[in-house]
């Protein structure tokens, strides 16, 4: 059960100050819980907070550090159900999916658990030159310092969890701002992130109104910004981030390739997954399906098949598989473009309908590349699949796009695999499976409009870091 | 000898559109040569010509890339003495110090030879959570597209070279805007570069006025912006660099620590080298000389000696320690502050005076911390003397800028020298020497508003390449 | 307590062969449990199996053989009295030490559990030179197979553990010779082991006698033999060990400097840790002290006071610091050592007395460099003083030794220690402490006579596996 | 043209001791020149040298190693032809073979000279438990003192290169045993190497008896043995080296399957270079054909073919691909096996007869796995031709092998590839291509009977340089 009300989190510490922020069930449309908005006071206090707190942090060793992550991880695994719950509700996420997210949390707090002990430097020789004879160096990497994130309703908490975990790792304070819409689980993290031995000020967890939010992007104290979100708020935050370095992991609009060699039957649930899983409210579903026409009337049977047996509805149900998109604006916008593409020609193979924030799980073929629903960034349970004969064509209809975030590849040939490894303008390629696969600990991020950046924990932990070198001249 | 005009590179060919940039010898004042100059339709075809080669820049194997750069070396050896001839008068700069610069260049293009076959990825266990079982991962690093460079007039070679090679190294195009006020030495490795392999469009170095240059901050298909210069100007251009990320080299007002047990002999004579080499244009010449108050008169008596006999003359006899500055309006600027210093209170214990652009080899002390010989980036020979007498205390002073590029610590005791490492807010810390020090293959950067990112062609190469992963899932 | 027989373990099952080896108290002398000594045949049944056992080793994912080793980490916890206890009887070790070794044991898991999901590869460029052009490659490291351990009796736990936990994180299986005075412990963990989903065959715990022990050394089917004990048995498996290569902990007679800069009150508690802690029987326990003159009268003062307040009696009790030496044997064998010195001129300054195994903390000065005192690996409670007034000499008589594993530098001067770390000829310097220093993860190991190889978690690992190139070559 | 005689190098200088070893002209039986062998007490003193330089080479600055080893490449240059002809001669080898082996060279060089200043330690954090809170800590690496080198035959410059190289970019002074029927070409760049400033007893190149050869495994003063050569004497050697490790470069019996997608025009022109490339006088020649059904009747008739197209003949000639085996004595050896082959029930495809070092390429089929030509290394020029229809069963015949070196697979299906990655027990496997594919700077060897460790320039730094620890320990 979720509370009554949550509190936010200004320097370690609960405040109840409100209960400005309504959070809704976003299948049932009622208000679930009311949420403290934290004001610009607040926020300046956070920052002021971080700033204090930036030496304690940096001169935390590191078993305390990874001290403070196991007890989150002990915690997430005691309140799992009632995190899982929370999601369920805030955001109309299916509750394995839920569950699954919970796991992933997990995850990546073990992983910077892990990585808090092994932040590396470098001895180097310095001796590379006469004028270098009696000079001998080595670098580390020290916290960046007080960070600024910014994190979207989509995964509510692992998505915040690859900012706070890393940052907790690698010692820098920060604050964070959750998505307005889903703020309850981040929330629920900062709860046991107050039973830590963290120093005071170095976290704070506030949701706010984004005009309130300007401090995360322009206060010069924070020394590094990143977010996770949509592109067009992504680079407008670029231009006002003044000194800070910028992390931006932003979306796309995903492309898996079916060559004629595959294995069908795994590839569409592969697919299916890919394309569905979480009603497509993923930065790596799979938008575009490309295949090869040696396969394409069976693929579309199949596919077209398996979207009509997707089970739609309330997502606490354990069987449910397509929920509510997070809201009924957003399912609109995405019904607008589907409509947008039946008047111009596409075929829809399944699904269309929508009810409020439900919109059926959407299959369309005959689109033409310049409609929304394939060049802009569909975030809901849209797909659409086209068909190819020469390999090489596919690859550039992959690039074909504003975006690169990842891209997969069902196809047994390793020329072809190296090659698209080689070609495609993306963050990552994935052979034999759809571009929605991630681990937590691997390198993850997009190039082009989709962002800039990688994280994955280790990744992370090196843009939170920075390189400080030490040379030691022995006078002769 | 300087040729009557030089012409600029677009697209790696010579272009003598015009003579529009009359470059002086800046201890004569005299014109001694013409550039052309790029309209803003040339920086738009070049910015072409890179995009367009991006894709054979990036297919070139490894050891071509290193073929060419060590091409350049080959050629700089044999024009060692032009080159450093050019710098002398383009610059100022004294020969020995201009000779000096040119065997950095090549050091710096070396490096990058080395690298160029070294740009190494990483094989990763994919298989860390029981849902990734069946994968397994790796990433290797590619170049991050076409790049804009823009370069200062204090290392008109060197600094050029730090941009230049680790491109070429890493298999990135670029277009590079050498200063105004001394575009030649670049022009004549244009020159040289012009006799590769590089495929067309691979570089353009266009001399160009500074509105002309928005482009290279500002076009979209640059993928890069790599700045080296004053502060205000480099974070300026962040602000307006759109979707690429920014790599800032500014400047600072570098600070050296005198602890009691130092060797003053040597130390001064490093100081001396330190503060008014090339007449203390350099990021990290020594501004501020801390010195513990026992072996404070002695210091101060020494390095007055040391300042009064520099030798001041043309830079092109071998004899001359301090050519002119940079300008007359520069050595206006700077002589400005010194009287600024002199009515607040302060002393000058040598030089002070100044005839045009030649600006003496100054000394002073009881200059307090507001005054902007201290507080601002002097970039000449100006530096300012102040005593300590609690080692930590001397830390804080060291930190109490804007800036923190490198700095300086004479001491023998490893526990000061580590403390200093620790919590000097600085990209670098040199013990047993002046913060001046650099060896080119060595991470270079600041923090605060000294910069953003790291040179040092390991790491520079690290900034013109993205992260690249591909994922192998094996279906059971 | 512990109980009254224990079965050695063979392809991960308990076998209660017999009661053949008698585990005394080594403070009592009492038996304190019987164990089951392993045949010729059992080993060589075990190697049989492990052979059996390599291919699902090395197929485990990372994920699960990170579980295995949690998995011991939380048995550890929960038995960790009872291993103390356990350790505290057949090693006599102090229950303080005791206590401290199984927290050692469960950091070294703890680093293992986290190192297996790190065993990185590198991708990297082959297309150096133009035959090469149409080449790629990788390499991943592989477990080398299976493994011979044996593993000595003064950390029965930690020193069986920095061989068993790293092959479980590279997927190795392994064949482990626990010390014959010392079984008990390592049982424990193996029945711990037992309870885990390792693959049969994955690992057998096996007392056993000398000669039975051959095949640890001699079988080709073991791929790798890891030995920690004494440098005559080490250097004789060597040359025994066919095939595999090998690698050798050994001891040492390590030194430790104290400088004229030093705070003797520091230097002496850390000197008498480092020379006393479980009566000196560790590879790195300080056996010769050598003070700068001007130190030395009151530092042997202080030492001499210090010794004489050690508490020696019954390992059991919480007071106890000193407790029995292994065996009489050895306790016999080094006080006639003591009496050689005496008789050769030596001082005895404290301690000097044996009764049964129990040797008094001895200190001595005057010790003359070719007494077995000095030359020879004392392992046991006795450590010797002496004076040197150049620095650089005293770091020639550090490096008078057959020896080289840690050596211990009381200096403030950065000049001194990184020269330290330039010539000594040891393992690792430490600076501002006793050569005993060590964490878990750090690399450690010995040159001349003490060794071969490194051990410390991810650098074990590192010999335990093989790097396995892939080369793609593509075509034109 | 060769000289009449060469002298051995002790100590950095040639000793015109005798003229003892005369060396032949492998392809008329001539006596091309002669060489003066080492006595024991010769490798003695040059022991004794190398010991005493190992402090001067250990001092060394990178840029003077870096610069030693550009100064031979340089030199290698000037001396190419000549090289090429020494190789010519006294190895027997077409001259178009001979002078890749100098590129090569240069290659093994260039590349050393690269990682002479790439010698890398790492900081890491010692804080990770709180009984290690005060420390920090780094390693570097350091040489690990005088190297005991063996080289073979077969590539008389480019395997003793892989050891020399390394060993001065390490810091390493090294003694070194040429083959003794192949010691020419060695001694030049003993000539070329005592041109340079190396410190007196960096390197001596010694010509000798077997037995005198014994103290290059004995000698306790030695720290490494790096041999290659032939299994039988490699692993001989390991036994009694005593404290040293030991690297072999053994050879194996390499196999290459052709899997049914293979292009066969491709393939059979990769194999015959594979197979008979110098006489497949080398350690990855390919010895066993494995083809898929499908294509082995066409692989086996264009394989048939192209053997006996292969031209014979005097290796100064431009046109020959085939001249002599080293010895008449290992021509005989070869060819008694495939008369042993035949005599078995095997089918001589192409070649099979010998005239004293003369053996024709030969190409068999219906050869037995226990047979000699199957089983054993062939070392010449023959190779044997076996067919699958199962390609799992394919990979364990290629592992029905006492050795392990490199494999190479003809296959364009990444699942195939990374099987064989996995389960092929050999050190490299090589897709798309013949397994006896080498560029100098990869990881290189083998396991199983083919050899411990791995050359390639920076893999034998590693081996070549110790990790040596630096603690820093900070008393509150």
């Amino acid at each position: 059960m979720l509370q009554s009300s949550y509190p936010f989190y200004l320097a370690n510490k609960a405040v109840f100050a409100n209960q400005d922020l309504a959070v809704t069930n976003k299948y049932s449309n009622q208000v679930a819980t009311h949420v403290a908005m934290a004001s610009v006071t607040d926020i300046d206090n956070a920052i002021t907070a971080a700033d204090k707190a930036k030496h304690a942090m940096q001169a935390m060793p590191a078993y305390k550090r990874q001290a403070i992550l196991q007890h989150c991880i002990e915690r997430f695994k005691a309140r799992y159900e009632e995190l899982a719950y929370a999601l369920c509700i805030e955001a109309g996420k299916p509750i394995k999916d839920a569950r699954g997210e919970v796991t992933r949390l997990i995850d990546t707090f073990q992983i910077a658990a892990e990585e808090a002990t092994r932040i590396y430097g470098e001895v180097m020789p310095m001796d590379i030159s006469p004028r270098a004879e009696d000079y001998q160096g080595m670098w580390k990497r020290v916290p960046i310092g007080p960070c600024s994130f910014i994190s979207p309703f989509n995964f509510p908490l692992n998505l915040a969890a690859h900012k706070i975990a890393p940052a907790i790792a690698a010692g820098c304070p920060f604050i964070l701002k959750p998505a307005s819409l889903t703020p309850v689980s981040a929330l629920i993290v900062a709860e046991i992130l107050a039973e830590t031995d963290l120093p005071e000020g170095a976290f704070s967890i506030l949701p706010c109104h984004r005009d309130g939010a300007d401090l995360f992007t322009t206060d010069e104290r924070l020394k590094l910004l990143s977010f996770t979100g949509s592109p067009d708020v992504g680079w407008a935050l670029k231009a006002k981030a003044g000194k800070k370095p910028v992390v931006l992991e932003l979306g796309g609009n995903a492309a898996c390739i079916v060559d004629h060699d595959t294995d069908l039957e795994d590839a569409v649930q592969r697919i299916i997954f890919g394309a569905y899983y979480q009603s497509g409210q993923s930065c790596i579903s799979v938008q575009r399906i490309i295949v090869h026409e040696s396969l394409y009337d069976e693929a579309k049977a199949r596919l077209t098949a398996a979207v009509n047996n997707l089970v739609m509805g309330d997502p606490l149900d354990e069987s449910t598989f397509i929920g509510p998109m997070i809201s009924e604006k957003e399912a609109s916008r995405l019904h607008g473009w589907i409509e947008e593409a039946r008047a111009g020609g596409a075929n829809v193979l399944a699904g269309g309908q929508r009810e409020g924030a439900m919109l059926e799980a959407t299959l369309l073929e005959n689109v033409k590349p310049d409609m929304s629903i394939s060049s802009q960034e569909a975030f809901g349970p849209v797909a659409i699949l086209s068909k190819f004969s020469d390999f090489d064509a596919a690859l550039d209809e992959v690039n074909n796009s504003d975006f690169g975030l990842q891209a997969g590849i069902f196809t047994k040939d390793i020329y072809k695999a190296y090659k698209a490894w080689d070609v495609l303008e993306v963050g990552g390629v994935v052979i034999g499976d759809v571009p929605s696969w991630r681990v937590d600990h691997m390198p993850y991020g997009g190039v082009k409009d989709s962002g800039l950046g990688r994280e994955g924990v280790r990744f992370a932990i090196e843009d939170m870091t920075e390189l400080k070198l030490l040379v030691l001249r022995t006078p002769k």
